[in-house]
Parts: C-alpha cells; structure tokens; sequence
C-alpha cells in the first residue's frame, strides 16, 4: 500500500462518522423551507475541503443555492482536473414509507440507509478524501486539482449556468470528473457516452370559479380533473410514444452498430424492475427496456392532485386540479423547444371550458453526448479497469446531471462519469441507501485517477 | 299576529345567536378526528330540543355518528309529522380559499358565512324553532310531531337504515317533511318530484412496489398517474356519455311530457353558472342542463392525486395512483349494482402491470322518486303558496338526501322537500353562507305546515 493508501484506511471509521454528519444535514432543495439546511451542508462541505488541505475555498453566491469551490494548483506541467458533485438532496416524501427516519442515517448489513447517502453525499465525499490522504502524507497532489460542488442539482441546476460564465477563469479545466453517477455492478465497472437530458412543467387547469355540489353541478360541466386526465391521457399513444406534434423531430437515432452493442450487454431486465417492484416493462413500441432507459426521450408525470384526498367520501366537484410532468431528453432535443412544444399540445388538447395554464418549471438540461474515446475516457478507463480487474462496458445513462450540458456550453468540457453509486440504491425513493464498500471504493478511485491523471501531460 | 309568530319575532335575536353557537361545532362526519365533534352537535340538538319543550328527546347510537329523537305526541285524530334534518357537516378544504375561518360564522349583508350555515344547521333549527313557539304560547302544538336529526348525512348515512329498520315505531309517521333541501328561488317555491342516488368508489392504482427515478426508469414501465389518467379518461366518450358496460341500462327515461315541463320552467342557465364561475356548459350529449342536473345519471371525479405536489420539480415516477369518483344515480339505477358495474370496468381498462384496487366507499343512497299528487306534496304546496304568494314549481333535484331512499324502504314514507336553502350558498365549498331572511322564513314555514297537517286526518 502506498502511503495515501494506508492515510484512507486509518482513517477509514472518521471518514465514515463524517458522512453520517454530513447525511444528517437535510438539504433538501426543492423545498423553500429548507434553504438554510443547503446552506448548512453547503458550509460543512466548505470546512471540510479546508481540513483536507485544499486550498482558496469559499462558498459562491448564485442568486439561488450556493456553490463551494476549492483548489489545489502546485503541479505544473501536469493537468487540471475538476471534480464535480452535489450536495444537495431529494424530497422525502411520502416519508411514512421509509424504514428509518431519512436523515438519521443507520448502517444495516454494510449499507447506509438515508436521504442523500447515495445521491450524492455517499459519491462526492470520497474525492475529498482521497486529496486529503496525498495532501496529508506528502503534502501535494499529484495533479493540479479543483473541487466544485453545487447545492441545486435535484431542481435542474437553474443558477448554474450563469455562475459558470460568471467564473470561466476559476473552472477552466482539463477533465471534469462527475462524482454523482454509478458503476454497472458491483464489480463490473462502465463508462458513460451518453445521458439524457431534463425539461419540466406545470399544468394548472380549473372549470370554475369555486369547488361545488356534485349534486347540484353533477353532469353540467366539464370536470377539472376529467379534463386533465384526458389532456394527460392524449400525450401518449396506446404503445406509450408521446403524442406532441414534432417531439421526436430532433432525435438523433442511435446507428444499427450502437444499438446491437447496447443488445451484447448483459442487461438484466429482472434484476432491473425487481429493485423497484415492477412486474411488467411498457414503453415505446421497437425498443427494448435497456434502449428505453438509456436512449429515447419520455413524458412522465410525477404528481397529480385536484379535489379531495381525505378518507371517505366528499361528493365535491373541485374547481381546480394540477399536475406536473418531466421530460427526459435525448441529443439534439432541445429543453426549451420541447417544454414549448408540449404546453402547445396541452392548450390544443384543452376542452372548452377549461381555463388551462401550463408554464416551464425551473430545471431544464440539455441531452449530452460524448465520445467513447476521448481523453478523459480513456483514463477513467485505465482506472476503472486496475480497480476491477475487468474492463468497463460502455454504456448510457437515463438520467440527467444537469451541469453536464452546462459545463459543455460554457467551459468546453465534457463530464466524465467517475461515481460509485448502483442501481438498486433507491434514489429519489424511500429507503434510499449507499453501499459502505462503494464509499471506501470511491476514495481507492479519486486516488488513482489523480496519479494516473498525472502522468498525462497538462 | 298569532302568538307563535309573535314569540318567533320577539325571540329573533336570540335564535340567531343559537344558531351562531350550532355552527361553531365543526362537526365534519367525513374525518375521523371530528367524530367528537359531530357527537358534541347532537348534544347540542338534544339539549335544544329539550329546551323547546319536546319529549322522550335522546341521543340514538347507530354504531357510527349519533341520530337524536324528539316527539310531542298529545294530539289525538291529528295526523303524525316527522321532520328530518341533519348536524353533520362537510370538509372546509381547501380550507385557505375561504375568506373567514370556516366555523366562525360572520354576518355579512344578512348572510351567515361558515360550513354549515346552510347545509343543513340554518335548514333544520328552525323547525325546532316552530315547534318550541307552539309549545311555549299555548302549551301544545297542532299536530303530533317527531324530529328526526342525523349526524353522518354528508358520508351517504351508512349506519342508518339498520337503525331505523331497529326503530320502526319509535319513527312511524303519516309524512316525513325534508328540513335538508331547498327552494327554487327568493320569491319563489318549489315541491320536488325527484332526487337523485348517489354511490361512490375508490380506485387504488399502483404500478412499482416503491418510488422511482424517473432518469433511471423514465420510460420503461407505465407510470402510475399515466395509468390511472388512461383509465379515468376512457369513462367518459368525447360528449359525455358514462362508458361503463350496463350504466344506463336501468336507468327510467322521463316521458316527453315530462321533458317538455322541465323546458317551461324558468331555468336561468347563466345564473346557475355564474353562481360557481362555470363559463360553458358540458354535459351528456342529448340534454339540456337542467335535465342533466336533475334527470340523468353521472360519473364524477372528486379527487385525484399521486405522486409530488410540492413545489418546483421532483423527478419521480411515483408507485402508485389514487380517485375517488361518486355517481348520482336516477331511478330506476341500484346503487351497489352501478358500483361493481364502474369496479368491472376500471379493472377491464386497467393496462397490464398495474395492480388495481377498485372498491365501494360507504354512503350510498337509492335515487328516490314521488308523485306531484302525493298528499304530503299538496299540504306542502298550499303552506308554499300562501307563504310566497305563488304556486310552486314542480321541480326534481340533482342533490341526494340519503336517507329519502331509506325512509322510502322501511318506512313506507316518502321524503317532502321543506327547507328554504338557495341555489347560491355555496354548499360543500368555501365560502358556504345562509340567508338570515332564509332562517325566519324557514321558522315561518313549519309553523304554518304544522297547523295545515293538522286540518287532515290523522
């Protein structure tokens, strides 16, 4: 074991006491309420690049949630690199399905049970760990280093994109390495070439003025909530393609070559929907589960609400009812032309009657692509191959890391997957949990892409 | 002046205040944590009845919400009057579009704004009202005469029929007079021919053991909210028609004679929507929108919800999807029958992998139908006239008084509409209200029927 080795494993129960510190923060941004706790975590992160040794650090103002940024640059002739993660988290709700309480984290057979313990406090810590152990025992780094942290990914990142060109300088980069991300398994590491994209919005739809008497309304007047359901029904076809006029005229189609090696890979579509309780795949029509997942745009609805949702019965006709609908995106869609795109389909698809407003929530990313043989793949990959003895597959990831597309626009800087988490982790879901050996395993991994960083030129 | 008038005159100020104090009971008999409340009403009732002067007053238990009794029955040959009311009352939300709290009852421009005020404590105090200025002027009361007050009208009086199945004689009676219901306007009496049913359900939709990630599992499975919205949407055509198998198929279509007297009558449609903010009607294709208020059968939607409702963006699929939907019925339609018509036909739309649960909520009530010529009709057409000034409108009603279908099959006795609600009040949504000219006129009216009933034979 080299000497940084031997740093993270002395102090391998502190570290894991200063996760449990960290998780305990509940920083949850998308509620208002909560801002002071990002700000807390935002804090603690703060004080905890400045004990590992690094150095200028400071928490960035963005107009929204804060950012924390730190550095280390006595390495000349070797390159930057930049290492992104969050530490913000998702709601809880509905918490009275969770196990334990969410921000109490618990440690039962080798996994920490909380809100955020994977996504992403369990991913980022690692990295600040491992430049803790090189600045601790030889007092440098082994390649010049930036830390950047953000406290608004679960809301899409809005106030990123303006920091970011509001400090080219500061970020400007060789690599960027993304600790919010997972591996393929639990020993079978994986690069990603591709994620997708993210746009929200809200429809708020009323038929009256006030709720009324179903007795005395009954039958006289169009329903609110009939009237979303069918707005809502109508976005999709029977075989679940989204039915919004032009949705898919910006997909770029994967080549037959990229789809047959998504085929060779051992996805294990039982394994998969066995984490979550799903008993049968649905999805586009001419696409399996694993091409669904990675490479074709969706229309979900996260939330509908509207009239009574008491025990019993209230014979009610509410005035009002609403949902909320994200859309995963895929390369060349366009956040901004989709959410367009889709509130013209739901003002088209508005009964008479219906008072409709249907508005872009905060959060948009762009889909973002990037090629299996770049420079930062390749070294991820030489890494990645040590730590497992096996060679990563290459892969696609469904989700969004907002600020990959930002970075790209404004640094010219792809993110390179460099994460930890697995699938079955219960991410934005009750019970969520991060996996002790994946902790230890992340900070193993941020020391050896920075010595294996090192010797590339800078 | 009679002097049961004039007791009602010099006791005005009086009445009102007690009427203030039954409203402040918020006795909602939908929410379990209001059960005391709705007790503390009856108490309220029993105590009130008693103080009226009436005798065998006492609390009745059903096993769910309490009933109160109270009779006089010192007039022999006279015939036997039932009055039937009811001190539950509906939910107050969404409690924040209120404009004053809602079981603090304002008087604003002689109107009594709260939960409750019209629905039903302003309708059926008076008729206590009546009785105790009998009693206290002359020491008895025309008629033989029993009030009959509910605590659990607003959840479809589900213990009810067996309690009066147990009750037979305590509660027979030559009429039950409806002190629940309403006239057709300010100057303007109606006796109403029909009523409708009512029967509910509730549908429990789940596609995923637990909450999902919509950038991880976006697209591959049907979405719960997606699901239930197909389902919801597909129960109605495009011009309203109900797309339950069987739905209509009881349902007895009134003679063209009958339509063309509906037409005659004076219905305001603008005002009717206006009352509510309605801009356009809607409604089963083939019918105006009174025959559709008071004549047809309907499906309607009184809440829906899944998923987050929270503020800004949270990227989940959710596991699962909830509706309540209750129907009101016209004869001949069976309330149990229509409901495992609606459950066979949600299960048959439900998609595969969704785990439907669809079920009966209590509170079911047979549509209920009577003659114009039924004596009870004519005594309380005359009172109505000379009250008004005016013959009534014969009219049918899209509202459900449960217990009429109840009273209709144990009692042998139909329910006669006698109560001075209006159209406008708001009931069962914010911003309830009751006209004080409403309450006197009510006080008025019993005493008047009582000396007609007494005119007949017992």
């Amino acid at each position: 074991m080299t000497a940084w080795q031997n740093y993270l494993a002395e102090n391998k129960e502190r570290f894991l006491a200063e996760l449990m510190d960290f998780i305990k923060i509940p920083s949850i941004s998308s509620l208002p309420d909560h801002a002071p706790d990002v700000r807390r975590a935002a804090e603690w992160v703060k004080a905890r690049l400045e004990a590992a040794g690094m150095e200028e650090v400071s928490i960035g103002e963005t107009g929204g949630h804060p950012v924390v940024y730190g550095q280390w640059l006595h390495a000349p002739d070797r390159p930057t690199v930049m290492v992104y993660g969050h530490f913000d988290v998702q709601p809880v709700d509905p918490v009275e399905l969770w196990t334990s309480p969410p921000f109490e984290p618990v440690i039962k057979d080798g996994k920490i049970y909380a809100r955020g313990a994977a996504d992403d406090k369990g991913n980022m810590l690692p990295s600040i760990l491992a430049a803790e152990a090189f600045l601790k025992t030889s007092g440098e780094l082994p390649v010049n280093l930036k830390f950047f942290f953000e406290g608004q990914e679960e809301i899409g990142s809005p106030d990123l994109p303006d920091y970011i060109v509001a400090h080219k300088d500061m970020l400007a980069c060789d690599f960027v390495l993304s600790a919010d991300g997972s591996q393929w398994g639990e020993d079978q590491p994986a690069l990603v070439v591709s994620r997708r994209g993210l746009c929200g919005l809200q429809i708020d739809l009323s038929t009256a003025a006030s709720d009324s008497h179903s007795g005395s309304y009954g039958g006289t007047f169009i329903n609110p909530i009939q009237a979303l359901t069918n707005i809502i029904s109508a976005l999709h076809d029977d075989e679940g393609r989204i039915q919004v006029d032009g949705f898919y005229d910006d997909v770029v189609d994967l080549t037959e070559d990229q789809r047959r090696r998504i085929t060779e890979l051992p996805f294990d579509q039982e394994d998969y929907f066995s984490q979550i309780g799903v008993k049968e795949a649905f999805g586009e029509a001419g696409y399996s589960t694993c091409e669904r997942a990675w490479t074709r745009p969706t229309l979900e609805i996260n939330g509908i609400w509207g009239g009574f949702q008491g025990e019993g019965v209230k014979t009610v006709i509410p005035a009002e009812a609403h949902a909320k609908i994200t859309c995963r995106l895929v390369a060349d869609q366009d956040p901004a032309d989709i959410v367009q795109k889709i509130i013209k389909q739901v003002q088209r698809l508005a009964p008479p009657g219906a008072d409709v407003k249907a508005y872009p929530l905060k959060g948009a990313a762009v889909p973002f692509n990037m090629a299996e043989e770049h420079p930062g793949n390749l070294a991820a990959g030489k890494v990645l191959t040590a730590l497992y003895g096996k060679e990563p597959y290459v892969v696609r990831m469904g989700g969004t890391v907002p600020v990959s597309g930002i970075l790209l626009e404004n640094l010219g800087k792809p993110l390179i997957n460099f994460a930890f988490g697995l699938n079955d982790e219960h991410v934005h879901a009750p019970d969520e949990f991060f996996r002790v050996s994946s902790f230890d395993r992340g900070q193993q991994a941020y020391g050896m892409i920075f010595e294996e960083l090192a010797t590339r030129q800078g």
